[in-house]
C-alpha cells in the first residue's frame, strides 16, 4: 500500500494514458509517481599511485572496503557529488580529473559514475559513515573484502589500464558495463 | 506540503541524523523521502552521416527539433533506455556504439546520458510524441529551432569531432559538461 505526495490518498498501481510503464496513480488528485534509477558517484582518489578506499561503518556491507562513493544530490554536478561524498567518508580533497568507470545496475536501479582524480596533499581523515581510511597500493588491495562488485572491477580497471596506456598523455578508456546478478558476488 | 508515502500522514522538512540535507521526513512512521537528480536517456542515431531528429509534440518545446531521449526507467540500462526512446519517439532501431555526450543540468535535477549508434536500414516512423522524424545532413540542422541546449552542444560536438578524429578508428571523445542557467537559452 502507498499513499499520494500529494494530498495523502491511497494510490493505484496503473498505466497512464501514453504511457508504457505501471505507476503508483492517484485516484484523487490524479498525481503520477514515478520512481527512476538513481545515480551513484564517486572517485577513485590517486596520490602518488596509491587509492584511497573506506571501509565501511555502515551496512550494507559493514566492515568491507569501498571507493568514497553516495547517492548524487539535487543541485549537484555528478563531479561535485564525487568530490562531497569523498570529503565525507574520507575527509579527503579530491580533484577530478575525468569520467573513468560507469555501471549499470539494473536489478537495484542504480547507475555508478565513478571518476579519476588526485587526492590533494595525500591527506585524508575517516568521515562518520567510515571505520578507517586507507590509501593502498596495488599488492595490498583487499581484493576478498571489498565491499561491490562495482568497487572490485573499477580496481581490476585500474590496474589494467595504468599498465595498459599511457597515463600520463591522458590516454585513460572509459568503461561502461553492465552489472546483473546478485550483487553480493563479487563477479 | 507533502505526505508520506508509506502511511499518508503529512510530512514535516527535516535534516535526518547524519544526514547533511533537509527531506522530507514523516514524523509518524520515521520514513525519509529522498529525491534524486533523475537520467535522461536518448541517441544521436546516425545513418549515411545523417541525424535523426525529432519535431516534438509535447511540452515542452512543442514544435521544436530534438534528438530522441527521455527518462531511464528502472530495470533497464542507459543503453536500453536510449534505444527504447528512439523507438518511441522516432520508430527507429539504434545500435548503440559508445556513449557520447554527458550534461549535468543541476537547475533542474537533471543529467543526460546521450550515446552514439547507427540507426538500423535507416528506418523510421514518428512515435506518438513526435509531430514528425526526419534525417538530416549538416547543412539542413535546424539550429535555430532546437528544442534543449543539450540538444544543440551534442549536434556541435559532433560536426566537430568528426572532422577533428577518426571515427572509422573509433577514435571518438567523450564529452562531460555542465549546463548552467536558463536551460531557455541555448547557449
Ligand atoms: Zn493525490
Ligand atoms: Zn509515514
Amino acid at each position: 500500500m502507498s499513499f499520494c505526495l500529494k494530498c495523502g490518498h491511497a494510490t493505484e498501481k496503473a498505466i497512464p494514458a501514453g504511457d508504457s510503464h505501471y505507476r503508483e496513480v492517484c485516484p484523487n488528485c490524479g498525481f503520477i509517481h514515478y520512481e527512476n534509477p538513481k545515480i551513484i558517484c564517486g572517485a577513485l582518489a590517486l596520490w602518488k599511485d596509491k587509492v584511497l578506499l573506506c571501509r565501511r561503518a555502515i551496512e550494507p556491507r559493514y566492515g568491507l572496503w569501498t571507493l568514497p562513493a553516495g547517492f548524487m544530490e539535487l543541485q549537484e554536478t555528478m563531479e561535485q557529488g564525487a568530490a562531497r561524498e569523498t570529503w565525507e567518508e574520507a575527509e579527503g580533497k579530491v580533484a577530478i580529473d575525468q569520467l573513468y568507470c560507469s555501471y549499470n545496475i539494473p536489478r537495484i536501479g542504480q547507475v555508478y559514475m565513478l571518476f579519476k582524480g588526485q587526492l590533494e596533499e595525500g591527506a585524508f581523515g575517516a568521515g562518520e559513515e567510515s571505520l578507517e581510511c586507507a590509501l593502498f597500493d596495488e599488492a595490498d588491495i583487499p581484493w576478498d573484502s571489498l565491499a561491490f562488485p562495482s568497487i572490485y572491477r573499477t580496481l581490476k580497471h585500474y590496474y589494467h589500464d595504468r599498465k595498459t596506456y599511457d597515463f600520463a598523455k591522458d590516454q585513460v578508456p572509459f568503461h561502461l558495463e553492465t552489472i546483473s546478478g546478485d550483487d553480493t558476488v563479487i563477479e
